[in-house]
């Protein structure tokens, strides 16, 4: 059984999920390749994925057959599983817990797109929809309080297979950095009483500098602290803690901000891979005034020192001005 | 100038350091190839660097020509310069500091040597030393208030240059990851009054199971949560927060353990690129009774899925159980 363990002096729980490595010496392929040639997530190979468990279908189609637009099943190889108990326990002076979940394979489009970006505004929205929906599912498991939607773009972002997709984890507890932003803008809101995203975005606007894309519910910008070069993040204007609380007019504009910012960062940096997270607030919690969901995006480019996961000291070589004017001016239609 | 900036949410601080990158799609090399021609760190190469800041000579040698065992020099592309004025300014909402402090390369041997673990123990230990001159003279600098001490081993963990090497920075902040360690500590402290590093040291020692090394006065571990695959943990059994206080017994026997350690882990993954961090108590502190300095050892492997530094969210396949008593079973010698 998998396990989340707790780290006793940060408190960053991290899932234990042993997998079938048999000797160290294999886990030493830097590179996954990519699979070229078989497609399990092709309209046509339902069968080479386990059964779906949300598919937007054309009427009249069945479920793991073809007709499909968007199709989620469950990870293969899933970090946490569904079944079971939640078990909280201790040991010694760590804590522990049984490694219930979700983990998710949210396949974007029937054809072999590498993609997201390539997609139709009214499959990206799609897609979009799916993660709301599947939030929506999940939540209503009492045992689960964290929804992450991530996506994995190109091998050496952590992709395993080619075919456009992105993935969903929903866990029994809050992801470390989830957990220090909720920390750092409730002490703002203490402080202020507002909340630190709308000053943000405020500034951004004001200063302009920084601003990649600017749509009427929307704001792209390269953060002021971006810890890697083209560090991108998508806020909405409107708040709400919550992305699966999102509404429809936002998603039919998300659809396209988040294609366009896709296309720029493909077109600057030569399609480059990269890795998507979607920060959104605890189901356990309501609409809270003090935190925005939004995304985080990363391409992943050379010059990402090793050292900077182990000692939280980021070093960037282009200032955000810089990446968000070269964004700017790149065309992402 | 290069400048350093807080993220006003999470107050993890990020350098800014341009480099003469004109394009950026001349980022969008992964793996920058490792320079096989010619080796500026060579003895005979002196040339090559900057001036050196200090070095192990044999008698009779002069500065910047052969006859050293250990050499520091500038960083040729150092992320923080040490001329100038320490100047913190707010921009709105945002704090930033100019980006004040050092940047330095450790060349661990006058041959061209890859590995640090084939050294021998002795020229170790002087590695060692040397991490602890500097930081000692550095401190001195009232501006500056944390080292950060690392090497990065291979290409794929960041190093641009193959002959056996480490880095020192030493900063106006505090990297987050320490910071944090500091506060999780600090809570502990209050809580229980005693060091959470001794409760985890007794208890690791109790259980066996994760211990990959004990000598005297210091010990191995692969950490109850750890993040990646064969994380290794060096931690002295002697209370000590700043490393730079670090005794000649302990520095005596430090360079057995650390050339064991890492033989252990070349032989475990076939010689695997790798990361470590020292980490150590902001200068500006006292001896903490909190707080303990520590080794923190990361090979580079596969599967280390490309969102876990946006999410927080770690994934690691191999319980440190199997590894540590993989690594256990690894001769060392």
């Amino acid at each position: 059984m998998h396990e989340l363990r707790k780290d006793p002096i940060v408190g960053r729980w991290v899932i234990i999920a042993p997998d079938r490595i048999t000797r160290p010496v294999n886990l030493h392929e830097v590179e996954p390749p990519l699979n070229d040639e078989f497609d399990p997530f092709l309209e046509g190979n339902e069968e080479a994925t386990p059964p779906e468990i949300l598919a937007y279908r054309n009427p009249g189609t069945r479920p793991n057959g073809p007709g499909w637009r968007v199709r989620v099943v469950p990870n293969k190889f899933p970090a946490l599983k569904v079944e079971g108990e939640l078990l909280k326990r201790g040991d010694g002076m760590y804590d522990k817990t049984t490694g219930i979940g979700a983990h998710e394979v949210i396949i974007e489009c029937p054809h072999r797109e590498t993609n997201l970006s390539r997609l139709s505004v009214d499959n990206i929205r799609e897609v979009l929809w799916v993660y709301r929906d599947r939030l929506v599912d999940l939540r209503r498991d009492p045992r689960l309080i964290h929804g992450l939607i991530f996506k994995n773009k190109g091998a050496l972002a952590g992709a395993s297979l080619d075919h456009s997709h992105s993935q969903l984890i929903v866990s029994p507890i809050v992801p470390i950095t989830i957990q220090e932003e909720l920390e750092g803008a409730e002490a703002f809101y203490r402080y202020r009483g507002r909340s630190i995203f709308s000053d943000m975005i405020q500034q951004e606007l004001a200063t302009d500098s920084r601003v990649v894309l600017d749509s009427p519910n929307f704001l792209v910008i390269c953060p002021f602290a971006s810890r890697f070069p083209f560090e991108t993040w998508i806020l909405p204007k409107q708040h709400s803690s919550h992305f699966e609380n999102v509404t429809r007019p936002a998603i039919e504009e998300l659809g396209v901000v988040l294609k366009q910012t896709l296309r720029k960062l493909e077109f600057a940096l030569d399609d480059p891979p990269y890795n998507f997270v979607i920060h959104t607030a605890p189901f356990d919690r309501q609409e809270l005034p003090h935190f925005l969901w939004h995304i985080e995006l990363f391409p992943r480019l050379t010059r990402v020192a090793g050292f900077e996961w182990g000692s939280g000291f980021y070093i960037n070589p282009v200032p955000p001005e810089n990446a968000a004017k070269f964004l700017r001016e790149t065309s992402g239609e």
